[in-house]
This record gives C-alpha cells, structure tokens and sequence, in this order.
C-alpha cells in the first residue's frame, strides 16, 4: 500500500501544523501564521520551505530555541523605520506583524524599513515579499541567519544561505523574486543526496573542505558567483543583524561558539503611489511583462518564465488537486503526530 | 618604444578628461565629476569602467545622448524620496547629486530613497556606495539601463547587466560589495577576446544565440545563476526605470525599437545612528570583518577577501606608482586628443 507519496488537502494540511503547534502551547491564531507560511511553500512547489520543517520546528519548541508563547516588541518604532523583537517567536508571526506595519506606513509615508531580529526560521520569504505586493508596494527582503554555506575562499560554514526577495504590483499577479545567495539551495542537496548520481561541480565543498560532486559527501553550499553570492550574504547580515543590534555569525564563529538557532530579517516596502500613479505603473510593468515574455528563445526553452510565474502554476494544480508529500516526510509527521498525541490529515490518495 | 602599456598618474589623467569634456562645451566642475568616477574605478582596478569609456562619452556627446550642458532637475522632491530626471546629463553629474542629496535627507530623516532617470553611463556605482558609507549610511544602489545580457532562456540581448552596489561603514575603510548580474561582465569578455584561449560554459552566448566557448563568438553576456541574474536585472529595471517613469526596455525591446543609450538608478541609504549608536555599529562589523578573515581556508586561497579589499590595495599601489593604460586604450586617447585639440597626459613611462 506504501507508495512514493501521499497527496493531502492543503487545507487539512494546514490544520494539522495548527494542532502540533497548539499541542505545544501555542495560540491557535499564531499556529495560522505559521500553518499559511507553510503551506504557501508547499503550495508553490517550495517543498523545502515546506510542512517538512515541521519537526524541526516543534524541536526548536522542545530546546527553548523558539518559544511559542512569544510576542514580538517593537525596540524602535518610528514611521519610517522600525525594529521589530521577535523574543524568539516563530518566524512568520514577527514576519506577519512586521510586513503588515511596514506597509501600512509605507502607505502613509511614502516608505519603510522594517528589521525583524531575534526570530527564528521565516520560511519562504517570497511568500512576505508577495504580501505586500498585493497592496500596492514593492518590497525588498533580506534575511540572514546562522552560517549554512563557505565565505567564498573559506572551507567551513561562515555565511547563512541568505535569501533575497523581490515583490512587484503589476495591473495582473505580482512579479516576485525569491532566490538564496548559494549556487543550490540545501532542499537541492538533500534531494540530490535522494536521488543518487552525481552534482555539479560547484555547487557544494565535503565537511572537510574538498569540492565534491558526491551527493552524499557535499556538506556545506557553495556562493552564488564566489565573492558575489557571500558578499551579498555578508551584507545581508550586517542589513539584517547588525543594524538592528542582533548580529550571529561572530557569536557563532568567535569564541562565543553560540550554536543557537535564530534569524534576522531587513524589509524595504515602497509605495509606489507615492512615486508614481500606480495606473500608470501597472500599465509598464504589463507592458514590461509581455515583452520579456515575447522573447526569441534559445534552443531547449519553451518558454521564457517571469519570477513567480513557476510557483502560481503549480499552486493553481495543488489547490486543486492537494499537495504531494514524500513517504520519508509523511512518516516523519506521523511519528511527530504520535508525539504530540494528534492526528494525521485525511489523505486524498496514495501514488 | 612602444610596450604594452603605459603608467600615468591618476591626477593628470584626471586632468585630461577634464580637458575633453570642457572641449565639448561642459562646464569645468561637471567634468571634474566625471574624471573622478573614471578614475576610482581605474584606481581600484576596474579598468573597465575607467578612462577607457572616455572615447564612448565623448561619442554620446556627439549623438546627442548625452548632454553637456545638462543640469538635473527634480521630478519628486520630498524629504524621504526623490526623483531626478538627469535629463541626459552625464551619469556621474545625477549621481553624485542623488547621492548627496540622498544621504544629506537620510541624516535628517534616518532614511531615504532616491531614483535617478534618464541619464547616461553611471560608471562603477561601488565609487558612489563607498560615498554614502564614509558619510555614516548604509548604501544600497542598483542601476538599469539598455538590453545588454540575455534573459534566462532568450536569446538575444534583453536586460542590462544590471550592477548593484552595497556599501556600509565600519570602523575602518567601508566595506563595498559592487557586482554585475551577469556571469562575467563584459569587460572580462573584452579582456578574453584579447588574450585568445577559451572562455568557461555559460558564460556568454553568440550572436546566433548558441553557446559558445570562442572569446571572439562570445556576444551576449548571460546571467549569473539563470534566473536569478536575469530576475535582479528585471526587478531594478522596475525599481530604478518604472518607479521613476522612465522605462528603458520596453522601448529598447518593443515596437519603439528606441536603441539610444540611458540609464536609470535606484538608491537607498539608511542612516546607522537612526537606528543604533554608530560606535557600537562599527564595533560589530569590525569584529564581522575579524572573524571572516580568520576563517580557515580552502586549499589554493592565500587570504580571505571582503568586499572592496582588492579594489583598496589597488588603489594604493596605483595612487603611488600610476594608472596602466594598455597601449591600444592609449592610442585611442591620442586619437581623440587630436580630435578635440588636446594634448595627451604626460606619461610616467612605457612598460
């Protein structure tokens, strides 16, 4: 009967990460938060960003790491610019409050930037910057955390994997950008690691600092470009951590040896009303939109993709037709439902 | 005689690129602008963005895509954003009021957003990064301008190679991230034509659109890391050209078939003090920039690199012993010399 995967509802879904983080004592309305960041991965096809972190984050309950009973405080509260603590809440509930201030005082002022620090994993950030796209503003996002990937030259971990995040209105859906400053995202390694065969050179270094292109031996992440994938992680933390007072990579690389999970985020939200008639810039970014989407293609592309594009695709198939989990993941939440004495979510179907 | 290149100090170098604008009717202060930017990029080693452009300018002139006698003008004008229409000035001379302006707004209001449009060849924007940063401010700037690199998956020139610029300030020299989107910008394809040999895979594309190993084939810049590349160049095309209403591909790529060169340019700067104590800012990305360097290395890296180190060594040994002019830079410089009735920079010596 096992098969490779399960396909569940995304709605049932999401009310099962509801009840794993109540079980912990966590306000229903703050397990929403987390459950909708969640599942806007999985939805999109972000499966790593996706209800497979859910057993980490109930870890991270169970070693103080996160505390579900936090509520984020603002450390610096003007219009223009605020600092957002997260007390080491769950990462979408101080992402939620802080994408929702920003552009709420974006929208009176013109613009803002938010810093989210001391909270623990944000998910899929595409999901935020898409947010406040929806209301009129083009975002930038930043988030840095603890070190994941090589400084370029370095043999060990030293920089997070940095995710940057664009969101952009248009007159249709907004354009959003969501990238990691690696070559591969570490869901790419793990998947590769799955499937057997080989990686790409460049893509990752051993735990011992030698290149490998063996699956099963790439430890740590490769930068984007050398230089410029860890220099934009290097600044993302300064953007993120040390501009709002809560930096990590020198706890955890100096003699401090801090191992504690924790993130910090930069949010830029824009108003574009406040530049320019948003009619008018629609009306551009349609335009903009269509031309690149007219482009001669080369040999082997049968299409030329905008950012976002991928993800509303399959999220219109998996709203339809629910969301596949790998059987390693389905027994994974099975043992964490058993745990915390709740149910597994009604399967559609096996396949 | 005649060698491979020829040494000559930055000041007169700088002097004589006073000398061909002012010959083409510009004002001597503007032009001093322009010979600054041209020459910290050949300062620091960014050779591609430094004199060489000089004969380039001077034809824009001669188009009529640049102005010499323009004067910026705003087209927004608040305390936390702006917009400055260049109105086909050179890039420098837009650039270098945005800045200041940008940085002078950010200092009152902890924050500030400025886009530059319609203007010309903003030269190495880490020159105007670098700036802010010395003034206190965290810097952020990207610039747009006409179809240059391939679009993940088309096959002809449809974004720019977009570059973005990250300076910050520390206690020390400002750190300075300045970096194109594109795998190898096209001074190195320049610079690999020359040389012969064969450049990487998936660095560039022919003409006809195929991929191509051949320096001399190698037409189109591709993007760094596919769709991440072309989608930061397509994000600033939007956040530098269609906020500020002054879309450049569209026209370039439509039915317009515009092909006159401009530029746009987003810029942020955020005050450190308005949102920590600047010393204790500096402490932490000092004791950042300590614990990166001391990071252990992989094999074949002597010494670990933060943003802007290269570009500062440079700097002093060239500040000390001159800028290196290749012989066929130089004799273009004599060309246009004769041109507009200038005499050459006297040299340190041929080498």
């Amino acid at each position: 009967m096992s098969k490779n995967r399960i396909l569940v509802a995304h709605a049932d879904l999401a009310q099962f990460i509801v009840a794993a983080f109540v079980a912990k004592g966590m306000a229903a309305d703050d397990a929403a938060i987390i459950a909708e960041a969640l599942i806007w991965a999985n939805l999109r096809g972000g499966d790593s960003h996706g209800v497979v972190r859910l057993p980490r984050y109930i870890d991270l309950i169970d070693t103080g790491e996160m505390n579900p009973a936090a509520r984020p405080v603002f450390a610096l509260d003007t219009q223009a610019r605020f600092v957002l603590d997260g007390n080491r809440c769950a990462g979408p509930i101080a992402m939620m409050q802080a994408i929702g201030a920003a552009s709420e005082r974006a929208k009176i002022g013109g613009l803002c930037v938010g810093l989210v620090r001391n909270t623990t994993h944000t998910g899929a950030i595409g999901h935020y910057a898409q947010w406040i796209a929806e209301r009129g503003c083009i975002a930038l996002i930043a988030v840095a955390g603890i070190p994941l990937m090589a400084y370029h030259g370095a043999r060990v971990r030293s920089v997070s994997t940095s995710p940057l995040a664009i969101g952009v209105p248009t007159g249709r859906d907004p354009l959003v950008l969501d990238m990691a400053t690696s070559v591969a995202a570490l869901g790419r390694l793990v998947q590769a690691r799955a499937a057997g065969g080989t990686i790409p050179e460049g893509w990752a270094i051993a735990e011992d600092g030698k290149p490998t292109t063996d699956p099963k031996a790439a430890a740590i992440p490769l930068p984007l470009g050398g230089p410029k994938g860890s220099g934009l992680s290097l600044m993302f933390e300064v953007m993120a951590g040390l501009l709002s007072g809560a930096p990590v990579l020198v706890p955890a690389l100096g003699a401090e040896h801090r191992t504690r999970h924790t993130q910090n985020a930069f949010i830029l939200a824009l108003d574009v009303a406040a530049f320019r008639p948003p009619a008018e810039f629609a009306a551009d970014a349609d335009a903009l939109i269509d031309v690149t989407k007219g482009l001669p293609r080369r040999d082997g592309f049968e299409e030329i993709l905008l950012p976002g594009d991928r993800g509303r695709r399959t999220e219109a198939v998996r709203r339809a037709t629910g969301i596949p989990i790998p059987m390693s993941t389905w027994e994974a939440l099975g043992r964490l439902a058993e745990k915390l004495g709740i149910g597994l979510p009604p399967s559609i179907r096996n396949e």
